[in-house]
């Protein structure tokens, strides 16, 4: 099967304007009638002559590439690529050069699509599974659960040279920039880390909360430590995290470094931190946001003692009935929340929604606080629009304090939005191709997509890779 | 492209038993190639001869089904299903014939093979999204959450004649049994529904604890309350649910119906609801669940109120910090569980374990509560098995006490079992063939499924239904 270029079937008529536009018409069609027979000579020919050809759409939106990719020629389409065509472009059914590749079985030409320094990972549900890449997901410690319970393990390891404590003042870990300039890179934030004889006396006062994170992963030593300590043969790092309520100038001081810091809007600067420390913060602030607000018991009031390296708090009182059998009251919480992106029934528009606290122009997915016994399916709510079964994509822990984002996608079922203003400023509508122009091209002109390190903003790429409505 | 049945090709040299077999296995041979030419009347001919040929097996496992559904021929495929054949059996690719029917694009053949009563509906990720039919996850009840805050409305229609309320005495609900024998199927169990007159005493105590459910639905109003009151054009029936802790004898008293108890086992008795009521349950059960434990302030330790129709609590300490900003102290606790079916990196076999507590003979999936910053991959973790990517498939509320199960599948990376034995008592790798026996067939002597309400059932059924290894 080859799909031809029958665009002058189209154009029957012709003026003195069609006239002038017909010799560039000819050529376009000369262009796009090449790439869909794989003529590579000829395309090369056109596009020296006529460069601008290169985007150019003939009938229902197609362009040179999703002809070559509809027919398989591989080589045509490495050739665009090669000259800059614009690969995310869409058609009038608004599927992708790779979309199209994709569905007509063009293995090659596809993975030549999806591949590349865009980023734009292909994501295709079902048996080939890819990890998504979120942030706070990164496990850089095996938390070694086991260990929690052996006190005598924890303390020797309290006081081991090699154990790296990181500090926390109000929940904030202690970072330095890399960049003094105030740049907004991830990666330009690290940790900074701290030896027992460092912090041994914050470990005394009894309003320091430490909590057993793990031990450093071995597998991947490159992803481990920084420290030049590496000759020793003996276990790996054990690591720790502190929270006091010590004056933030005096720990500044406590640290070699400079230019270091308790970040103020965790909810964005920890964003700068690489994506192995930023899983580390997200257990280290999670538990610790938890021992700040639940130091009492809620069953009955009472005080609670710490036990299993910051993992439980059980209550003094022995007559409590939270001693009895196992309750919740005794673990960390971790809230769920999840995160929709919900799709128009045509498939080809999204639905996102911006809160007054959103930095100015950004839209994102819909989200709310799982309720006890509640569906998942109930978060498109605020906006009116009623959504049909749910595909759950990804989760991922969130820190803020302590959440783990359930991300999926749903079909709306009904399309008017009628905002519920207590929750959300405006809700809208969003066209594929302005999706993509926000994504890729970085066009912030109609509205802005929330970082990478979102949840959000996977769940949206991942709208976008998947096979569209072929 | 058609295959055929080239059987004869492996079996050069005959022997006098082979001759003796070689007349049946000519038989076979000719019935398996008709059913592979699409030959209906041959077939037909050939099952009424001998019509215990219609599962046997040619080359590579592979039945006259699969080979009918493999080259398209719908009418054979009907025959072979009307005689009884045997649709879950698998070839020596573990694929079943609904799996080559889908692989090879023959819709129609799947339909007939996905469809129909055993109930094995195909589930394929991606574009073809269904829903899961999960239990204690039909919405009954309009939640109205705007309503929370408006007691003058709420009081009113507490008051309300039409007001349904459910009676709770130590979490569980009171309920009536229709059959009297002790059966276990499910919808044999019901909420007993009572009027304002009848609990308005109970409502003035103290210690009861009074939560607003939501406004029942009307578009379905054949699964809303089975009263016989549906003249009124009113507002449908609001409903509350009460916890009390009067004697649960003396509340069963003031139900005019028989057979009323309050189940002493909700994790077993609570699947005899149905799936409205259970919905319901699941709300309600999880609420109280949390006004139980909670009734103190975590952060301070002081008494709270209850506020919002039961759906916040807030400190009476007008110092307490939980009371600047906003805080998960103050909401109702949901805990994320991540229940998990991992799956050999052949495709054809699954992990599965057991609890000391499970019936005899039960194993099911992995499943574990997500700690903070916790990745849902390491949910494995007990078995020693190591798992890559995971696939999210489904979240279903669970009221015991208020759990949130993200049900998913991962592929294991190492298959070696290691058993943490405070967790599980033993743990195997089910082959494809005896999970469809134990699923479908009901052969409980290898080993037994949780029952179809659990999460751990429908993802089972998920990883069956959906394409093996093709
Ligand atoms: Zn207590
Ligand atoms: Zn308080």
């Amino acid at each position: 099967v080859c799909v031809s270029v029958s665009r002058r079937v189209n154009e029957p008529e012709e003026s003195m304007t069609s006239l002038q536009l017909s010799a560039k018409e000819e050529m376009l069609e000369k262009f796009l009638d090449a790439a869909a027979r794989g003529d590579l000579s000829q395309v090369s020919t056109v596009l020296s002559n006529v460069p601008s050809l290169i985007n150019e759409t003939g009938h229902s939106g197609w362009t040179a590439l999703m002809l070559a990719a509809r027919n398989g020629h591989h080589h045509v389409a490495e050739k665009l690529l090669l000259l800059g065509c614009d690969k995310f472009s869409v058609n009038s059914s608004s599927q992708t050069a790779y979309d199209i590749a994709k569905f007509w079985g063009h293995r090659h030409i596809a993975g030549l699509l999806g591949r590349a320094a865009d980023g734009c990972e292909r994501i295709l549900p079902g048996a080939d599974l890819h990890p998504h890449e979120n942030y706070f997901s990164r496990e850089t410690l095996d938390r070694q659960s086991g260990k929690r319970t052996d006190k005598v393990w924890l303390e020797a390891k309290q006081s081991d040279s090699e154990t790296v404590y990181l500090l926390f003042s109000n929940l904030s870990p202690m970072v330095r920039t890399q960049q003094e300039d105030g740049s907004e890179a991830q990666g330009d934030m690290k940790l900074c880390r701290f030896r027992y004889e460092e912090v041994k006396d914050l470990l005394l006062k009894p309003s320091t909360v430490t909590i057993f994170l793990g031990i450093e992963k071995t597998k991947n030593p490159s992803s481990s430590s920084s420290s030049e300590k590496t000759e020793s043969l003996s276990e790996p790092p054990v690591w720790f995290a502190i929270n006091t309520d010590e004056d933030a100038a005096a720990l500044l001081e406590r640290c070699r470094e400079k230019n270091c810091s308790f970040p103020r809007s965790p909810n964005r600067d920890l964003l700068k931190l690489s994506e192995e420390e930023a899983g580390v913060v997200a257990q280290a602030r999670s538990v610790l946001a938890w021992h700040s607000r639940y130091s009492f018991c809620p069953t009955c009031g009472g005080a609670t003692k710490m036990e299993e390296g910051g993992y439980k708090r059980s209550c003094l009182n022995s007559e409590c009935r939270s001693l009895q059998g196992v309750h919740n009251t005794c673990y960390p919480r971790v809230d769920p929340v999840v995160i929709m992106l919900v799709i128009h029934p045509d498939g080809n528009q999204c639905l996102l929604g911006r809160k007054k606290v959103f930095p100015v122009g950004m839209f994102s997915c819909l989200a709310g606080f799982v309720e006890p016994g509640e569906l998942v399916s109930m978060a498109a709510g605020e906006t009116g629009v009623k959504v049909g079964p749910v595909q759950y994509v990804s989760c991922q822990p969130w820190p803020m304090p302590s959440n783990l984002m359930i991300g999926c996608l749903a079909v709306a079922v009904s399309t008017d939005i009628k905002v519920d203003e207590n929750e959300i400023e405006e809700a809208r509508w969003f066209p594929r191709q302005q999706v993509i122009d926000s994504l890729f091209r970085g066009d912030r002109s109609v509205f802005v997509i929330p970082p990478r390190q979102t949840i959000a903003h996977q769940l949206i790429r991942h709208w976008i890779c998947m096979n569209s409505n072929l």
